[in-house]
Protein backbone atom coordinates (compact mmCIF):
# COMPACT_ATOMS: atom_id res chain seq x y z
CA UNK A 1 0.00 0.00 0.00
CA UNK A 2 1.55 3.84 -0.83
CA UNK A 3 -0.10 5.67 1.75
CA UNK A 4 0.80 8.86 -0.72
CA UNK A 5 -2.07 7.95 -3.01
CA UNK A 6 -4.57 8.86 0.24
CA UNK A 7 -2.89 12.76 -1.00
CA UNK A 8 -4.39 12.15 -3.86
CA UNK A 9 -7.96 12.74 -2.37
CA UNK A 10 -9.70 16.04 -2.70
CA UNK A 11 -10.92 18.19 0.56
CA UNK A 12 -12.11 21.27 1.75
CA UNK A 13 -11.38 23.54 4.77
CA UNK A 14 -14.37 23.71 7.08
CA UNK A 15 -15.41 24.75 10.80
CA UNK A 16 -17.21 22.50 12.27
CA UNK A 17 -19.56 23.85 15.71
CA UNK A 18 -21.79 22.47 17.96
CA UNK A 19 -23.38 23.10 21.20
CA UNK A 20 -24.24 21.35 24.34
CA UNK A 21 -27.13 23.33 26.04
CA UNK A 22 -25.31 26.87 26.01
CA UNK A 23 -22.06 26.11 25.82
CA UNK A 24 -20.11 25.88 22.29
CA UNK A 25 -17.23 24.80 20.43
CA UNK A 26 -16.13 24.29 16.95
CA UNK A 27 -13.14 22.46 15.00
CA UNK A 28 -11.37 22.32 11.77
CA UNK A 29 -12.31 19.55 9.55
CA UNK A 30 -12.02 18.84 5.93
CA UNK A 31 -14.17 15.53 5.78
CA UNK A 32 -17.35 16.80 4.36
CA UNK A 33 -19.66 15.95 2.21
CA UNK A 34 -23.04 16.06 0.21
CA UNK A 35 -24.51 12.43 0.38
CA UNK A 36 -28.02 12.97 -0.95
CA UNK A 37 -29.82 15.68 -2.56
CA UNK A 38 -33.27 14.77 -1.67
CA UNK A 39 -33.68 15.50 0.93
CA UNK A 40 -30.14 17.14 1.23
CA UNK A 41 -27.57 15.12 3.79
CA UNK A 42 -24.37 15.85 4.34
CA UNK A 43 -21.54 13.64 6.56
CA UNK A 44 -18.71 14.82 8.39
CA UNK A 45 -16.05 12.48 10.65
CA UNK A 46 -15.27 13.56 13.76
CA UNK A 47 -12.80 12.13 16.01
CA UNK A 48 -14.32 10.51 18.95
CA UNK A 49 -11.62 12.41 21.42
CA UNK A 50 -12.70 15.25 19.95
CA UNK A 51 -14.61 17.84 22.22
CA UNK A 52 -16.84 18.82 19.18
CA UNK A 53 -17.88 15.37 18.87
CA UNK A 54 -19.29 15.43 22.73
CA UNK A 55 -21.39 17.94 21.84
CA UNK A 56 -22.37 16.60 18.40
CA UNK A 57 -23.73 13.64 20.43
CA UNK A 58 -25.60 15.50 22.77
CA UNK A 59 -27.51 18.26 20.42
CA UNK A 60 -27.79 16.47 17.76
CA UNK A 61 -26.89 19.14 15.38
CA UNK A 62 -24.23 20.99 13.71
CA UNK A 63 -23.00 24.10 11.89
CA UNK A 64 -20.34 23.89 9.21
CA UNK A 65 -18.60 27.32 7.96
CA UNK A 66 -16.78 26.85 4.24
CA UNK A 67 -13.42 28.27 5.14
CA UNK A 68 -12.41 30.95 2.14
CA UNK A 69 -8.94 31.18 0.65
CA UNK A 70 -7.77 33.70 2.46
CA UNK A 71 -8.20 32.17 5.63
CA UNK A 72 -5.10 33.22 7.78
CA UNK A 73 -3.13 30.16 9.35
CA UNK A 74 -3.53 31.25 13.08
CA UNK A 75 -7.59 31.36 12.50
CA UNK A 76 -7.36 27.69 11.48
CA UNK A 77 -4.59 26.94 14.28
CA UNK A 78 -7.06 28.09 17.10
CA UNK A 79 -9.63 25.61 15.90
CA UNK A 80 -7.53 22.68 14.95
CA UNK A 81 -4.86 22.59 16.79
CA UNK A 82 -6.35 23.68 20.86
CA UNK A 83 -9.31 22.25 23.04
CA UNK A 84 -12.09 23.96 23.91
CA UNK A 85 -11.64 22.01 26.92
CA UNK A 86 -8.61 24.30 27.82
CA UNK A 87 -10.01 27.56 25.92
CA UNK A 88 -13.04 29.38 24.37
CA UNK A 89 -12.08 29.16 20.90
CA UNK A 90 -14.81 31.64 20.35
CA UNK A 91 -12.63 34.66 21.88
CA UNK A 92 -12.91 37.67 19.09
CA UNK A 93 -14.70 35.11 16.93
CA UNK A 94 -17.24 36.74 14.98
CA UNK A 95 -20.12 33.87 15.37
CA UNK A 96 -23.81 33.50 15.26
CA UNK A 97 -26.39 31.54 17.24
CA UNK A 98 -29.32 30.16 14.90
CA UNK A 99 -32.57 29.78 16.30
CA UNK A 100 -31.61 25.86 17.19
CA UNK A 101 -29.05 27.38 19.11
CA UNK A 102 -26.67 25.59 17.24
CA UNK A 103 -23.35 27.91 16.44
CA UNK A 104 -22.08 28.94 13.10
CA UNK A 105 -18.47 30.71 12.91
CA UNK A 106 -18.83 33.61 10.37
CA UNK A 107 -15.16 34.80 9.94
CA UNK A 108 -13.33 33.53 7.03
CA UNK A 109 -16.42 31.81 6.38
CA UNK A 110 -18.26 32.58 2.70
CA UNK A 111 -21.40 30.18 3.52
CA UNK A 112 -22.46 27.64 6.14
CA UNK A 113 -24.53 25.42 6.41
CA UNK A 114 -26.59 23.66 9.49
CA UNK A 115 -27.78 20.04 9.90
CA UNK A 116 -29.82 17.76 12.52
CA UNK A 117 -28.11 14.43 12.72
CA UNK A 118 -30.54 11.82 11.53
CA UNK A 119 -27.96 8.57 11.74
CA UNK A 120 -24.01 8.30 12.60
CA UNK A 121 -21.65 5.34 11.28
CA UNK A 122 -18.96 4.22 14.07
CA UNK A 123 -15.94 4.10 12.02
CA UNK A 124 -13.28 3.13 15.11
CA UNK A 125 -11.30 6.47 16.07
CA UNK A 126 -14.23 8.82 14.14
CA UNK A 127 -17.80 8.80 14.22
CA UNK A 128 -19.30 9.67 10.86
CA UNK A 129 -22.19 11.72 11.47
CA UNK A 130 -25.21 11.90 8.49
CA UNK A 131 -27.12 15.22 8.69
CA UNK A 132 -30.03 16.51 6.98
CA UNK A 133 -29.24 20.17 6.08
CA UNK A 134 -32.00 22.83 8.27
CA UNK A 135 -30.03 25.95 6.80
CA UNK A 136 -28.23 27.20 4.94
CA UNK A 137 -26.50 30.60 3.73
CA UNK A 138 -24.25 32.28 1.28
CA UNK A 139 -22.05 35.06 2.97
CA UNK A 140 -20.19 36.68 0.74
CA UNK A 141 -18.40 35.82 -2.96
CA UNK A 142 -15.06 33.90 -2.73
CA UNK A 143 -12.57 30.76 -3.70
CA UNK A 144 -13.00 28.65 -1.33
CA UNK A 145 -10.05 27.07 0.72
CA UNK A 146 -9.04 23.48 -0.23
CA UNK A 147 -7.26 21.65 1.76
CA UNK A 148 -4.79 20.88 -1.13
CA UNK A 149 -3.99 24.47 -0.99
CA UNK A 150 -3.82 24.62 3.14
CA UNK A 151 -0.93 22.37 3.04
CA UNK A 152 0.76 23.76 -0.55
CA UNK A 153 0.27 27.29 -0.82
CA UNK A 154 -0.30 28.08 3.28
CA UNK A 155 1.96 25.32 4.07
CA UNK A 156 -0.53 23.97 6.83
CA UNK A 157 -0.03 21.20 9.17
CA UNK A 158 -2.99 18.40 10.07
CA UNK A 159 -3.09 17.30 13.96
CA UNK A 160 -3.15 13.74 14.96
CA UNK A 161 -7.00 13.69 15.33
CA UNK A 162 -7.71 14.24 12.30
CA UNK A 163 -8.77 11.54 9.49
CA UNK A 164 -6.35 12.43 7.30
CA UNK A 165 -3.47 12.46 9.47
CA UNK A 166 -0.45 10.26 7.93
CA UNK A 167 2.53 9.93 10.59
CA UNK A 168 5.15 8.29 8.01
CA UNK A 169 3.82 11.18 5.47
CA UNK A 170 4.49 13.85 7.40
CA UNK A 171 7.75 12.86 8.55
CA UNK A 172 8.56 12.54 4.84
CA UNK A 173 7.54 15.73 3.80
CA UNK A 174 9.47 17.26 6.89
CA UNK A 175 12.61 15.38 5.80
CA UNK A 176 12.08 16.70 2.13
CA UNK A 177 12.07 20.21 2.83
CA UNK A 178 15.38 19.94 5.29
CA UNK A 179 17.08 23.28 3.69
CA UNK A 180 18.98 25.65 5.48
CA UNK A 181 17.69 27.99 7.94
CA UNK A 182 13.71 26.46 8.38
CA UNK A 183 12.33 25.57 11.76
CA UNK A 184 10.22 23.31 12.81
CA UNK A 185 7.14 24.19 15.89
CA UNK A 186 7.71 20.59 18.28
CA UNK A 187 4.45 21.22 19.55
CA UNK A 188 2.15 21.16 15.54
CA UNK A 189 4.79 20.35 12.98
CA UNK A 190 4.79 23.24 11.41
CA UNK A 191 7.77 24.72 9.60
CA UNK A 192 8.81 28.10 9.38
CA UNK A 193 10.65 28.95 5.65
CA UNK A 194 12.87 32.31 5.65
CA UNK A 195 11.34 32.18 1.92
CA UNK A 196 8.17 32.53 2.71
CA UNK A 197 8.05 34.32 6.06
CA UNK A 198 4.72 34.38 7.60
CA UNK A 199 2.95 37.14 6.13
CA UNK A 200 0.01 37.08 8.13
CA UNK A 201 1.76 36.96 11.35
CA UNK A 202 3.67 40.06 9.71
CA UNK A 203 7.10 38.30 8.94
CA UNK A 204 7.95 39.29 5.22
CA UNK A 205 9.24 36.94 2.92
CA UNK A 206 13.23 36.72 3.22
CA UNK A 207 13.06 37.23 7.29
CA UNK A 208 15.59 34.41 8.65
CA UNK A 209 14.35 33.02 11.72
CA UNK A 210 16.67 35.00 14.00
CA UNK A 211 15.42 38.12 12.79
CA UNK A 212 12.29 37.40 14.28
CA UNK A 213 10.85 39.46 16.99
CA UNK A 214 10.49 37.84 20.25
CA UNK A 215 6.86 38.01 20.67
CA UNK A 216 6.32 36.24 17.25
CA UNK A 217 4.21 33.27 17.70
CA UNK A 218 3.69 30.10 15.77
CA UNK A 219 0.94 30.80 13.15
CA UNK A 220 -0.43 27.17 13.44
CA UNK A 221 -0.65 26.57 17.08
CA UNK A 222 0.30 29.69 19.06
CA UNK A 223 3.31 28.06 20.47
CA UNK A 224 6.10 30.68 21.43
CA UNK A 225 9.64 31.02 19.27
CA UNK A 226 11.03 29.29 21.82
CA UNK A 227 9.59 25.64 21.06
CA UNK A 228 11.05 25.95 17.45
CA UNK A 229 13.59 23.69 16.58
CA UNK A 230 16.73 24.10 13.63
CA UNK A 231 16.12 21.86 10.70
CA UNK B 1 -32.00 27.42 2.97
CA UNK B 2 -29.63 28.48 -0.49
CA UNK B 3 -28.76 25.12 -2.06
CA UNK B 4 -26.20 27.51 -3.70
CA UNK B 5 -24.05 26.37 -0.66
CA UNK B 6 -23.53 23.23 -1.47
CA UNK B 7 -21.39 24.31 -4.66
CA UNK B 8 -19.02 25.54 -1.83
CA UNK B 9 -18.39 21.96 -0.84
CA UNK B 10 -15.27 20.31 -2.43
CA UNK B 11 -14.62 17.28 -3.93
CA UNK B 12 -12.68 15.15 -6.22
CA UNK B 13 -13.45 13.36 -9.29
CA UNK B 14 -13.39 9.43 -9.24
CA UNK B 15 -14.18 6.30 -10.76
CA UNK B 16 -15.17 3.35 -8.22
CA UNK B 17 -15.29 -0.02 -9.62
CA UNK B 18 -16.15 -3.42 -8.24
CA UNK B 19 -17.10 -6.74 -9.12
CA UNK B 20 -19.82 -9.50 -8.70
CA UNK B 21 -18.25 -12.83 -9.34
CA UNK B 22 -16.38 -12.34 -13.18
CA UNK B 23 -18.72 -9.30 -13.80
CA UNK B 24 -17.15 -5.91 -13.46
CA UNK B 25 -18.47 -2.62 -13.44
CA UNK B 26 -17.31 1.16 -12.60
CA UNK B 27 -18.80 4.70 -12.08
CA UNK B 28 -18.21 8.05 -11.41
CA UNK B 29 -18.25 9.14 -8.01
CA UNK B 30 -16.83 12.64 -6.51
CA UNK B 31 -17.87 11.55 -2.77
CA UNK B 32 -14.54 9.41 -2.16
CA UNK B 33 -12.89 10.63 1.33
CA UNK B 34 -10.72 9.14 4.05
CA UNK B 35 -12.48 8.37 7.48
CA UNK B 36 -9.65 7.37 9.66
CA UNK B 37 -6.08 6.59 9.35
CA UNK B 38 -5.54 3.69 11.92
CA UNK B 39 -6.59 1.29 10.06
CA UNK B 40 -6.55 3.47 6.63
CA UNK B 41 -10.72 3.82 5.68
CA UNK B 42 -12.43 5.58 3.31
CA UNK B 43 -16.06 6.21 2.49
CA UNK B 44 -18.07 6.53 -0.92
CA UNK B 45 -21.48 7.36 -1.06
CA UNK B 46 -23.09 5.10 -4.06
CA UNK B 47 -26.70 5.98 -5.27
CA UNK B 48 -29.06 2.58 -4.25
CA UNK B 49 -30.18 2.38 -8.12
CA UNK B 50 -27.23 1.85 -9.67
CA UNK B 51 -25.84 -1.29 -11.26
CA UNK B 52 -22.01 -0.73 -9.10
CA UNK B 53 -24.08 -0.58 -6.00
CA UNK B 54 -25.00 -4.34 -6.74
CA UNK B 55 -22.12 -5.42 -7.32
CA UNK B 56 -20.34 -3.44 -3.79
CA UNK B 57 -22.95 -5.09 -2.21
CA UNK B 58 -22.42 -8.59 -3.48
CA UNK B 59 -18.82 -8.68 -3.42
CA UNK B 60 -18.05 -6.57 -0.43
CA UNK B 61 -15.01 -4.58 -2.15
CA UNK B 62 -14.77 -1.43 -4.58
CA UNK B 63 -11.57 0.18 -6.41
CA UNK B 64 -11.11 3.82 -6.63
CA UNK B 65 -9.15 5.82 -10.27
CA UNK B 66 -8.09 9.12 -8.77
CA UNK B 67 -8.67 10.87 -12.51
CA UNK B 68 -5.97 13.87 -13.42
CA UNK B 69 -6.95 16.78 -14.81
CA UNK B 70 -6.67 16.00 -18.11
CA UNK B 71 -9.72 13.16 -18.17
CA UNK B 72 -11.66 13.61 -21.47
CA UNK B 73 -15.02 14.54 -20.78
CA UNK B 74 -16.52 11.64 -23.27
CA UNK B 75 -14.64 8.96 -20.66
CA UNK B 76 -16.28 10.55 -17.54
CA UNK B 77 -19.40 10.70 -20.10
CA UNK B 78 -18.91 6.89 -20.45
CA UNK B 79 -18.36 6.11 -16.84
CA UNK B 80 -21.22 8.60 -15.21
CA UNK B 81 -23.89 9.19 -18.14
CA UNK B 82 -24.28 5.16 -18.99
CA UNK B 83 -25.23 2.26 -17.08
CA UNK B 84 -23.86 -1.03 -17.16
CA UNK B 85 -26.95 -2.80 -17.33
CA UNK B 86 -26.70 -1.53 -21.00
CA UNK B 87 -23.06 -1.58 -22.29
CA UNK B 88 -19.74 -3.09 -20.80
CA UNK B 89 -18.31 0.22 -20.01
CA UNK B 90 -14.63 -2.06 -20.06
CA UNK B 91 -14.67 -1.29 -23.59
CA UNK B 92 -11.89 0.05 -24.77
CA UNK B 93 -10.59 0.97 -21.82
CA UNK B 94 -7.71 0.15 -19.91
CA UNK B 95 -8.26 -1.92 -16.68
CA UNK B 96 -6.58 -4.01 -13.99
CA UNK B 97 -8.10 -6.95 -12.14
CA UNK B 98 -6.31 -7.15 -8.43
CA UNK B 99 -5.73 -10.30 -6.81
CA UNK B 100 -9.12 -10.12 -4.79
CA UNK B 101 -10.80 -10.03 -8.38
CA UNK B 102 -11.62 -6.31 -8.14
CA UNK B 103 -11.37 -4.17 -11.08
CA UNK B 104 -9.68 -0.66 -10.88
CA UNK B 105 -9.55 2.05 -14.29
CA UNK B 106 -6.51 2.70 -15.04
CA UNK B 107 -7.10 4.88 -17.69
CA UNK B 108 -6.66 8.73 -17.18
CA UNK B 109 -6.26 7.45 -13.52
CA UNK B 110 -3.18 8.89 -11.43
CA UNK B 111 -3.18 6.48 -8.91
CA UNK B 112 -5.85 3.93 -7.52
CA UNK B 113 -7.06 2.77 -3.78
CA UNK B 114 -8.45 -0.94 -3.18
CA UNK B 115 -10.66 -1.22 -0.39
CA UNK B 116 -12.82 -3.90 1.53
CA UNK B 117 -16.67 -2.66 2.58
CA UNK B 118 -16.51 -3.24 6.62
CA UNK B 119 -19.54 -1.01 7.09
CA UNK B 120 -22.55 1.00 5.62
CA UNK B 121 -24.63 3.31 6.62
CA UNK B 122 -28.00 3.22 5.10
CA UNK B 123 -28.72 6.99 3.65
CA UNK B 124 -32.02 7.01 1.82
CA UNK B 125 -31.50 7.10 -1.62
CA UNK B 126 -27.98 6.26 -1.18
CA UNK B 127 -25.78 4.09 0.99
CA UNK B 128 -22.43 5.48 2.32
CA UNK B 129 -19.97 2.50 2.13
CA UNK B 130 -16.78 2.44 4.77
CA UNK B 131 -14.41 0.38 3.03
CA UNK B 132 -10.84 -0.43 4.77
CA UNK B 133 -7.97 0.01 2.25
CA UNK B 134 -6.43 -3.05 1.31
CA UNK B 135 -3.69 -1.50 -1.46
CA UNK B 136 -3.09 1.27 -3.25
CA UNK B 137 -0.46 2.43 -6.20
CA UNK B 138 0.50 5.85 -7.44
CA UNK B 139 0.44 5.18 -11.40
CA UNK B 140 2.12 8.33 -12.72
CA UNK B 141 2.60 12.30 -11.13
CA UNK B 142 0.16 14.52 -12.37
CA UNK B 143 -2.78 16.96 -11.03
CA UNK B 144 -5.93 15.19 -9.91
CA UNK B 145 -9.07 16.68 -11.35
CA UNK B 146 -11.71 18.20 -8.50
CA UNK B 147 -15.30 18.38 -9.08
CA UNK B 148 -15.10 22.57 -9.57
CA UNK B 149 -12.16 21.74 -12.37
CA UNK B 150 -14.77 19.51 -14.33
CA UNK B 151 -17.68 21.65 -13.89
CA UNK B 152 -16.06 25.32 -14.36
CA UNK B 153 -13.23 24.41 -16.89
CA UNK B 154 -14.68 21.28 -18.53
CA UNK B 155 -18.15 22.60 -18.58
CA UNK B 156 -18.58 19.15 -16.97
CA UNK B 157 -22.80 17.79 -15.95
CA UNK B 158 -23.96 15.80 -13.11
CA UNK B 159 -26.31 12.99 -13.57
CA UNK B 160 -29.38 12.99 -11.73
CA UNK B 161 -28.44 9.62 -9.53
CA UNK B 162 -25.27 11.46 -8.25
CA UNK B 163 -25.10 12.64 -4.33
CA UNK B 164 -24.67 16.85 -5.58
CA UNK B 165 -27.30 17.04 -8.21
CA UNK B 166 -29.32 19.63 -7.91
CA UNK B 167 -32.33 20.40 -9.86
CA UNK B 168 -32.67 23.91 -9.31
CA UNK B 169 -29.17 24.68 -9.65
CA UNK B 170 -28.69 22.76 -12.93
CA UNK B 171 -31.90 25.37 -14.76
CA UNK B 172 -30.45 28.64 -12.98
CA UNK B 173 -26.50 27.65 -14.32
CA UNK B 174 -28.37 26.85 -17.76
CA UNK B 175 -30.76 30.00 -17.64
CA UNK B 176 -27.63 32.36 -16.99
CA UNK B 177 -25.21 30.62 -19.81
CA UNK B 178 -28.16 31.33 -22.44
CA UNK B 179 -26.42 33.09 -25.36
CA UNK B 180 -26.52 33.37 -28.78
CA UNK B 181 -25.32 30.08 -30.28
CA UNK B 182 -24.94 27.62 -27.28
CA UNK B 183 -27.23 24.21 -27.70
CA UNK B 184 -27.83 22.10 -24.98
CA UNK B 185 -27.41 18.04 -25.07
CA UNK B 186 -31.44 17.21 -24.20
CA UNK B 187 -30.33 13.72 -23.11
CA UNK B 188 -27.50 14.92 -20.25
CA UNK B 189 -28.01 18.26 -20.50
CA UNK B 190 -23.72 19.21 -21.27
CA UNK B 191 -24.45 22.25 -23.40
CA UNK B 192 -21.93 23.20 -26.55
CA UNK B 193 -20.73 26.57 -26.37
CA UNK B 194 -19.46 27.28 -29.89
CA UNK B 195 -16.58 29.94 -28.18
CA UNK B 196 -15.33 26.63 -26.46
CA UNK B 197 -15.59 24.13 -28.63
CA UNK B 198 -15.42 20.71 -27.95
CA UNK B 199 -11.18 20.23 -28.45
CA UNK B 200 -11.08 16.44 -27.07
CA UNK B 201 -13.50 15.81 -29.67
CA UNK B 202 -11.56 17.56 -32.53
CA UNK B 203 -13.97 20.36 -32.65
CA UNK B 204 -11.74 24.25 -32.73
CA UNK B 205 -12.56 26.72 -29.68
CA UNK B 206 -14.59 29.20 -32.38
CA UNK B 207 -16.52 26.45 -34.36
CA UNK B 208 -20.57 27.32 -34.62
CA UNK B 209 -22.61 23.80 -33.56
CA UNK B 210 -24.15 24.44 -37.35
CA UNK B 211 -20.60 23.81 -38.84
CA UNK B 212 -20.12 20.59 -36.93
CA UNK B 213 -19.69 17.39 -38.56
CA UNK B 214 -23.13 15.22 -38.27
CA UNK B 215 -21.44 12.29 -36.65
CA UNK B 216 -19.94 14.02 -33.47
CA UNK B 217 -21.68 13.30 -30.20
CA UNK B 218 -22.35 14.72 -26.73
CA UNK B 219 -18.76 14.81 -25.33
CA UNK B 220 -20.53 13.83 -22.12
CA UNK B 221 -23.18 10.82 -23.02
CA UNK B 222 -22.59 10.07 -26.53
CA UNK B 223 -25.72 11.81 -27.92
CA UNK B 224 -26.02 11.93 -31.84
CA UNK B 225 -26.40 15.76 -32.98
CA UNK B 226 -29.78 15.74 -33.50
CA UNK B 227 -30.38 15.34 -29.73
CA UNK B 228 -29.53 19.22 -29.14
CA UNK B 229 -31.86 21.79 -28.86
CA UNK B 230 -30.88 25.56 -29.34
CA UNK B 231 -30.65 27.42 -26.52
Amino acid sequence: MDVKVLYNISYGMYIVSSNKADAFNAQVANTVFQITNDPVTIAVSINKLNFTHEFMKSSLQFGVSILSEETPLNFIGNFGFKSGRDISKFKDINFKILNSGCPVVLDNAISYLEAKVINSLDCGTHTLFLGKVSDSAVLRPGKVMTYEYYHQIKQGVTPKTAPTFIKEEISTTIKSEVKMGKYKCSVCGYIYDPQKGDPDGGIAPGTPFEKIPDNWVCPVCGADKTQFIPL
